[in-house]
Protein backbone atom coordinates (compact mmCIF):
# COMPACT_ATOMS: atom_id res chain seq x y z
CA UNK A 1 0.00 0.00 0.00
CA UNK A 2 1.16 3.40 -0.58
CA UNK A 3 1.45 5.50 2.31
CA UNK A 4 3.25 8.64 1.75
CA UNK A 5 1.17 12.02 0.71
CA UNK A 6 1.85 15.64 -0.13
CA UNK A 7 0.96 18.00 2.59
CA UNK A 8 0.21 21.71 1.99
CA UNK A 9 -1.07 24.37 4.86
CA UNK A 10 -4.17 25.95 5.01
CA UNK A 11 -4.01 29.52 6.44
CA UNK A 12 -7.61 31.13 7.35
CA UNK A 13 -9.50 32.11 4.34
CA UNK A 14 -13.10 32.15 2.81
CA UNK A 15 -15.27 30.20 0.00
CA UNK A 16 -17.50 33.28 -0.92
CA UNK A 17 -20.86 32.83 -2.72
CA UNK A 18 -21.47 35.36 -6.23
CA UNK A 19 -24.20 37.18 -3.81
CA UNK A 20 -21.74 38.27 -0.70
CA UNK A 21 -19.49 38.83 -3.05
CA UNK A 22 -20.85 41.57 -4.49
CA UNK A 23 -22.21 43.21 -1.25
CA UNK A 24 -18.53 42.95 -0.10
CA UNK A 25 -17.14 44.05 -3.63
CA UNK A 26 -19.63 46.22 -5.41
CA UNK A 27 -22.59 44.52 -7.86
CA UNK A 28 -21.62 42.59 -10.82
CA UNK A 29 -17.74 41.91 -9.24
CA UNK A 30 -16.19 38.46 -10.35
CA UNK A 31 -13.41 37.29 -8.35
CA UNK A 32 -9.67 38.12 -9.71
CA UNK A 33 -7.59 34.99 -9.56
CA UNK A 34 -3.89 35.20 -8.86
CA UNK A 35 -2.41 31.67 -7.88
CA UNK A 36 -3.69 28.48 -8.97
CA UNK A 37 -3.75 26.01 -5.96
CA UNK A 38 -3.18 22.52 -6.13
CA UNK A 39 -6.56 20.91 -6.13
CA UNK A 40 -8.05 21.39 -9.65
CA UNK A 41 -9.84 24.59 -10.57
CA UNK A 42 -9.55 25.85 -6.87
CA UNK A 43 -7.44 29.55 -7.07
CA UNK A 44 -6.34 32.20 -4.52
CA UNK A 45 -8.17 35.43 -5.25
CA UNK A 46 -6.31 39.16 -5.27
CA UNK A 47 -9.87 39.66 -3.24
CA UNK A 48 -9.49 40.15 0.48
CA UNK A 49 -11.85 40.96 3.41
CA UNK A 50 -11.55 41.46 7.41
CA UNK A 51 -13.25 39.16 9.50
CA UNK A 52 -14.71 40.92 12.32
CA UNK A 53 -14.62 39.12 15.99
CA UNK A 54 -16.49 40.44 19.29
CA UNK A 55 -12.66 41.66 20.65
CA UNK A 56 -10.29 41.89 17.56
CA UNK A 57 -10.66 41.32 13.88
CA UNK A 58 -7.91 39.88 11.32
CA UNK A 59 -7.36 41.69 7.85
CA UNK A 60 -6.23 40.62 4.53
CA UNK A 61 -8.58 37.27 4.80
CA UNK A 62 -7.91 35.85 1.32
CA UNK A 63 -10.79 34.45 -0.61
CA UNK A 64 -10.17 31.00 -2.42
CA UNK A 65 -12.11 30.69 -5.65
CA UNK A 66 -14.18 29.99 -7.73
CA UNK A 67 -17.59 31.15 -5.60
CA UNK A 68 -19.81 28.28 -3.92
CA UNK A 69 -23.42 28.43 -2.89
CA UNK A 70 -22.65 29.52 0.97
CA UNK A 71 -19.89 31.84 2.20
CA UNK A 72 -17.82 29.35 4.36
CA UNK A 73 -14.97 31.33 6.76
CA UNK A 74 -11.93 28.67 7.59
CA UNK A 75 -10.32 29.80 10.35
CA UNK A 76 -7.49 28.56 12.52
CA UNK A 77 -7.92 27.73 16.10
CA UNK A 78 -5.23 30.37 17.33
CA UNK A 79 -7.48 33.28 15.54
CA UNK A 80 -10.02 32.50 17.44
CA UNK A 81 -8.45 34.08 20.54
CA UNK A 82 -7.94 36.89 18.48
CA UNK A 83 -11.13 37.54 17.64
CA UNK A 84 -13.33 36.86 20.75
CA UNK A 85 -14.98 34.34 22.51
CA UNK A 86 -16.59 32.78 19.83
CA UNK A 87 -15.60 28.89 19.60
CA UNK A 88 -16.37 27.60 15.84
CA UNK A 89 -16.68 23.78 15.52
CA UNK A 90 -14.40 21.91 13.72
CA UNK A 91 -16.08 20.42 10.75
CA UNK A 92 -15.54 18.92 7.25
CA UNK A 93 -15.62 22.20 4.32
CA UNK A 94 -19.58 22.62 3.36
CA UNK A 95 -20.68 21.01 6.75
CA UNK A 96 -21.98 24.60 7.88
CA UNK A 97 -24.75 23.75 9.60
CA UNK A 98 -24.86 25.30 13.04
CA UNK A 99 -21.39 26.49 12.85
CA UNK A 100 -20.55 29.93 14.18
CA UNK A 101 -21.68 33.28 12.85
CA UNK A 102 -19.22 36.01 11.50
CA UNK A 103 -19.12 39.34 10.17
CA UNK A 104 -16.64 40.67 6.71
CA UNK A 105 -15.79 43.81 5.75
CA UNK A 106 -14.94 44.35 2.09
CA UNK A 107 -14.20 47.84 0.40
CA UNK A 108 -17.95 47.82 -0.78
CA UNK A 109 -19.95 46.82 1.88
CA UNK A 110 -20.24 44.25 4.90
CA UNK A 111 -21.86 41.13 5.62
CA UNK A 112 -23.00 39.59 9.19
CA UNK A 113 -24.35 35.74 9.37
CA UNK A 114 -25.40 33.66 11.98
CA UNK A 115 -23.82 30.31 10.50
CA UNK A 116 -20.42 29.37 8.02
CA UNK A 117 -17.56 30.25 9.95
CA UNK A 118 -15.48 26.72 11.02
CA UNK A 119 -11.81 25.31 11.75
CA UNK A 120 -11.32 22.65 9.29
CA UNK A 121 -11.06 19.12 9.79
CA UNK A 122 -7.51 17.89 8.90
CA UNK A 123 -8.15 16.24 5.56
CA UNK A 124 -6.38 14.26 2.38
CA UNK A 125 -8.12 15.05 -1.14
CA UNK A 126 -8.13 11.39 -3.42
CA UNK A 127 -8.51 10.94 -7.48
CA UNK A 128 -10.42 7.61 -7.38
CA UNK A 129 -6.76 5.91 -8.56
CA UNK A 130 -4.87 7.28 -5.43
CA UNK A 131 -7.51 6.03 -3.29
CA UNK A 132 -7.31 2.71 -4.95
CA UNK A 133 -3.31 2.69 -4.51
CA UNK A 134 -4.09 4.23 -1.06
CA UNK A 135 -6.25 1.03 0.11
CA UNK A 136 -8.73 4.33 1.44
CA UNK A 137 -12.46 5.22 0.44
CA UNK A 138 -14.36 8.32 0.99
CA UNK A 139 -14.77 9.38 4.33
CA UNK A 140 -12.57 7.32 5.94
CA UNK A 141 -10.92 8.53 8.87
CA UNK A 142 -7.11 7.67 9.11
CA UNK A 143 -4.12 8.86 10.98
CA UNK A 144 -1.03 10.71 9.94
CA UNK A 145 2.61 10.98 10.77
CA UNK A 146 4.32 13.89 10.29
CA UNK A 147 6.59 16.19 11.25
CA UNK A 148 10.37 17.40 11.06
CA UNK A 149 13.24 15.96 13.37
CA UNK A 150 12.13 16.45 17.02
CA UNK A 151 8.88 17.71 16.47
CA UNK A 152 6.78 14.52 14.87
CA UNK A 153 3.60 13.34 15.66
CA UNK A 154 0.57 11.62 14.81
CA UNK A 155 -2.35 13.11 13.53
CA UNK A 156 -5.58 11.52 14.31
CA UNK A 157 -8.89 12.13 12.87
CA UNK A 158 -7.85 12.80 9.46
CA UNK A 159 -10.90 12.37 7.00
CA UNK A 160 -10.51 11.16 3.30
CA UNK A 161 -11.61 13.04 0.80
CA UNK A 162 -12.43 10.70 -2.49
CA UNK A 163 -13.84 12.66 -5.77
CA UNK A 164 -12.40 12.89 -9.34
CA UNK A 165 -12.00 16.59 -9.24
CA UNK A 166 -9.38 16.29 -6.55
CA UNK A 167 -5.39 16.08 -6.85
CA UNK A 168 -3.76 14.14 -3.89
CA UNK A 169 -2.85 16.16 -0.86
CA UNK A 170 -3.18 16.55 2.74
CA UNK A 171 -4.72 19.68 4.20
CA UNK A 172 -3.97 20.72 7.67
CA UNK A 173 -3.41 23.86 8.71
CA UNK A 174 -1.13 26.60 9.92
CA UNK A 175 -1.51 25.48 13.55
CA UNK A 176 -0.82 22.38 12.92
CA UNK A 177 1.84 22.71 10.27
CA UNK A 178 3.57 24.85 12.97
CA UNK A 179 3.04 22.32 16.30
CA UNK A 180 5.07 19.70 14.16
CA UNK A 181 7.59 21.97 12.48
CA UNK A 182 6.61 21.52 8.87
CA UNK A 183 5.66 23.55 5.99
CA UNK A 184 4.52 23.16 2.77
CA UNK A 185 5.10 20.29 0.34
CA UNK A 186 6.28 17.79 3.09
CA UNK A 187 5.69 14.70 2.88
CA UNK A 188 3.09 12.65 5.45
CA UNK A 189 2.66 9.02 5.79
CA UNK A 190 -0.68 7.62 6.11
CA UNK A 191 -1.34 5.10 9.11
CA UNK A 192 -4.49 3.45 9.62
CA UNK B 1 1.77 2.85 35.50
CA UNK B 2 -0.20 6.28 35.79
CA UNK B 3 -0.74 7.57 32.33
CA UNK B 4 -2.25 10.90 32.24
CA UNK B 5 -0.46 13.93 33.77
CA UNK B 6 -1.91 17.99 33.07
CA UNK B 7 -1.00 19.84 30.25
CA UNK B 8 -0.39 23.42 30.37
CA UNK B 9 0.75 25.43 27.90
CA UNK B 10 3.41 28.03 27.11
CA UNK B 11 3.57 31.05 25.23
CA UNK B 12 6.59 32.81 24.19
CA UNK B 13 8.52 34.25 26.99
CA UNK B 14 12.20 34.57 27.96
CA UNK B 15 14.42 33.92 30.73
CA UNK B 16 17.05 36.66 32.06
CA UNK B 17 19.80 36.93 33.42
CA UNK B 18 20.39 39.69 36.34
CA UNK B 19 23.36 41.43 34.03
CA UNK B 20 20.94 41.50 30.89
CA UNK B 21 18.13 42.28 32.96
CA UNK B 22 19.75 45.63 34.47
CA UNK B 23 20.76 46.64 31.00
CA UNK B 24 16.84 46.44 29.63
CA UNK B 25 15.42 47.45 32.69
CA UNK B 26 18.41 50.02 34.76
CA UNK B 27 21.00 49.28 37.08
CA UNK B 28 19.82 47.41 40.83
CA UNK B 29 16.70 46.57 38.91
CA UNK B 30 14.41 43.40 40.37
CA UNK B 31 11.64 41.48 38.72
CA UNK B 32 8.90 41.92 39.69
CA UNK B 33 6.80 38.55 40.52
CA UNK B 34 3.35 39.31 39.19
CA UNK B 35 2.12 35.23 39.80
CA UNK B 36 2.95 32.22 40.05
CA UNK B 37 3.38 29.46 38.10
CA UNK B 38 2.82 25.47 38.83
CA UNK B 39 6.43 24.91 38.69
CA UNK B 40 8.00 25.39 42.10
CA UNK B 41 9.50 28.97 42.21
CA UNK B 42 9.04 30.00 38.75
CA UNK B 43 6.58 33.09 38.86
CA UNK B 44 5.81 35.17 35.45
CA UNK B 45 6.49 38.75 35.97
CA UNK B 46 5.11 41.66 35.63
CA UNK B 47 8.43 43.15 32.76
CA UNK B 48 7.87 42.68 29.43
CA UNK B 49 10.70 42.88 26.23
CA UNK B 50 10.30 43.54 22.39
CA UNK B 51 11.80 41.05 20.86
CA UNK B 52 13.54 42.31 17.45
CA UNK B 53 13.54 40.03 14.42
CA UNK B 54 15.39 40.92 10.66
CA UNK B 55 11.16 41.14 9.59
CA UNK B 56 9.22 42.27 12.35
CA UNK B 57 9.29 42.52 16.18
CA UNK B 58 7.43 41.36 18.77
CA UNK B 59 6.16 43.68 21.97
CA UNK B 60 5.14 42.55 25.31
CA UNK B 61 7.21 39.30 25.32
CA UNK B 62 7.05 38.03 29.36
CA UNK B 63 9.60 37.29 31.11
CA UNK B 64 9.53 34.33 33.78
CA UNK B 65 11.72 34.80 36.96
CA UNK B 66 13.68 34.10 38.58
CA UNK B 67 17.20 35.47 37.02
CA UNK B 68 18.97 32.66 35.59
CA UNK B 69 22.85 32.54 34.37
CA UNK B 70 22.05 32.98 30.88
CA UNK B 71 19.41 34.63 29.29
CA UNK B 72 16.94 32.08 26.88
CA UNK B 73 14.21 33.33 24.74
CA UNK B 74 11.92 31.19 24.04
CA UNK B 75 9.54 31.45 20.76
CA UNK B 76 6.72 29.63 18.94
CA UNK B 77 7.19 28.20 15.39
CA UNK B 78 4.37 30.56 14.44
CA UNK B 79 6.31 33.70 16.08
CA UNK B 80 9.54 32.79 13.34
CA UNK B 81 7.24 34.01 10.60
CA UNK B 82 6.60 37.53 11.97
CA UNK B 83 10.24 37.90 13.30
CA UNK B 84 12.21 37.03 10.07
CA UNK B 85 14.22 34.35 8.32
CA UNK B 86 16.06 33.22 11.74
CA UNK B 87 15.02 29.63 12.25
CA UNK B 88 16.00 28.67 16.18
CA UNK B 89 16.76 25.17 17.07
CA UNK B 90 14.28 22.50 18.95
CA UNK B 91 15.93 22.05 22.35
CA UNK B 92 15.61 21.51 25.86
CA UNK B 93 15.75 24.09 28.26
CA UNK B 94 19.96 25.67 28.52
CA UNK B 95 20.63 23.93 25.55
CA UNK B 96 21.92 26.96 24.36
CA UNK B 97 25.15 26.18 22.70
CA UNK B 98 24.89 27.29 18.90
CA UNK B 99 21.17 28.55 19.35
CA UNK B 100 19.83 31.32 17.33
CA UNK B 101 20.52 34.68 18.06
CA UNK B 102 18.25 37.51 19.33
CA UNK B 103 17.69 41.09 19.89
CA UNK B 104 15.65 42.54 22.78
CA UNK B 105 14.57 46.08 23.61
CA UNK B 106 13.66 47.56 27.56
CA UNK B 107 12.48 50.47 28.51
CA UNK B 108 16.46 51.47 29.76
CA UNK B 109 18.55 49.56 26.64
CA UNK B 110 18.48 46.98 24.36
CA UNK B 111 20.66 43.68 24.14
CA UNK B 112 22.59 41.64 21.27
CA UNK B 113 22.88 37.97 21.67
CA UNK B 114 25.21 35.86 19.33
CA UNK B 115 22.50 32.93 20.78
CA UNK B 116 19.96 32.02 23.23
CA UNK B 117 16.91 31.54 20.90
CA UNK B 118 15.33 28.22 21.27
CA UNK B 119 12.10 26.39 20.20
CA UNK B 120 11.20 24.74 23.11
CA UNK B 121 10.68 20.51 22.96
CA UNK B 122 8.22 19.49 24.33
CA UNK B 123 8.63 18.23 27.98
CA UNK B 124 7.25 16.63 30.84
CA UNK B 125 8.21 18.01 34.62
CA UNK B 126 8.21 15.33 37.09
CA UNK B 127 9.37 15.10 41.02
CA UNK B 128 10.77 11.67 41.11
CA UNK B 129 7.61 10.01 43.07
CA UNK B 130 5.89 10.76 40.32
CA UNK B 131 8.49 9.75 38.00
CA UNK B 132 8.59 6.16 39.45
CA UNK B 133 4.46 6.02 39.91
CA UNK B 134 4.86 6.92 35.95
CA UNK B 135 7.98 4.60 35.34
CA UNK B 136 9.97 7.30 33.79
CA UNK B 137 13.27 8.20 33.96
CA UNK B 138 15.04 11.77 33.11
CA UNK B 139 15.65 11.89 29.52
CA UNK B 140 13.81 9.82 28.73
CA UNK B 141 11.89 10.24 25.55
CA UNK B 142 8.09 9.16 25.57
CA UNK B 143 4.86 10.32 23.72
CA UNK B 144 1.63 11.90 24.45
CA UNK B 145 -1.50 11.85 23.73
CA UNK B 146 -3.45 14.49 23.92
CA UNK B 147 -6.39 16.43 22.08
CA UNK B 148 -10.20 17.94 21.99
CA UNK B 149 -12.40 15.69 20.25
CA UNK B 150 -11.79 15.42 16.63
CA UNK B 151 -8.56 17.14 17.28
CA UNK B 152 -6.67 14.13 18.97
CA UNK B 153 -2.54 13.42 18.12
CA UNK B 154 -0.23 11.65 19.34
CA UNK B 155 2.80 14.06 20.20
CA UNK B 156 6.41 12.10 20.13
CA UNK B 157 9.95 13.10 21.18
CA UNK B 158 8.26 13.91 24.76
CA UNK B 159 10.93 14.43 27.04
CA UNK B 160 10.92 13.70 30.64
CA UNK B 161 12.81 15.80 33.01
CA UNK B 162 13.14 14.59 36.22
CA UNK B 163 13.73 17.06 39.84
CA UNK B 164 12.65 17.18 43.29
CA UNK B 165 12.44 21.05 42.67
CA UNK B 166 9.30 20.36 40.02
CA UNK B 167 5.80 19.56 40.21
CA UNK B 168 4.44 16.83 37.84
CA UNK B 169 3.36 18.87 34.75
CA UNK B 170 3.82 18.46 30.97
CA UNK B 171 4.67 21.83 28.84
CA UNK B 172 3.92 22.28 24.98
CA UNK B 173 3.46 25.43 23.39
CA UNK B 174 0.38 27.52 22.16
CA UNK B 175 1.04 26.39 18.40
CA UNK B 176 0.70 23.00 19.75
CA UNK B 177 -1.89 23.08 21.94
CA UNK B 178 -3.67 24.91 19.09
CA UNK B 179 -2.85 22.06 16.70
CA UNK B 180 -4.66 19.81 18.66
CA UNK B 181 -7.54 21.77 20.20
CA UNK B 182 -6.83 22.15 24.08
CA UNK B 183 -5.90 24.94 26.20
CA UNK B 184 -4.44 24.66 29.70
CA UNK B 185 -4.89 22.26 32.12
CA UNK B 186 -6.14 19.43 30.03
CA UNK B 187 -4.92 15.90 30.37
CA UNK B 188 -2.59 14.34 28.37
CA UNK B 189 -1.52 10.42 27.82
CA UNK B 190 1.90 9.50 28.43
CA UNK B 191 2.61 6.43 25.52
CA UNK B 192 6.11 4.84 25.74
Amino acid sequence: MEKHVVINLSNRHLHISQEDLEILFGAGHQLKNIKHLMQPGQYACEETVTLVGQKGSIENVRILGPVRQQTQVEVLQSDVYKLGKIQPPLRESGGLAGSAPFELIGPAGRIKKSEGMIIAMRHIHMDPASAERFGCKDKQIVKLRAGSPGREAVLENVVIRVSPSYALECHIDFDEGNAVGIGNGTQGEIMK
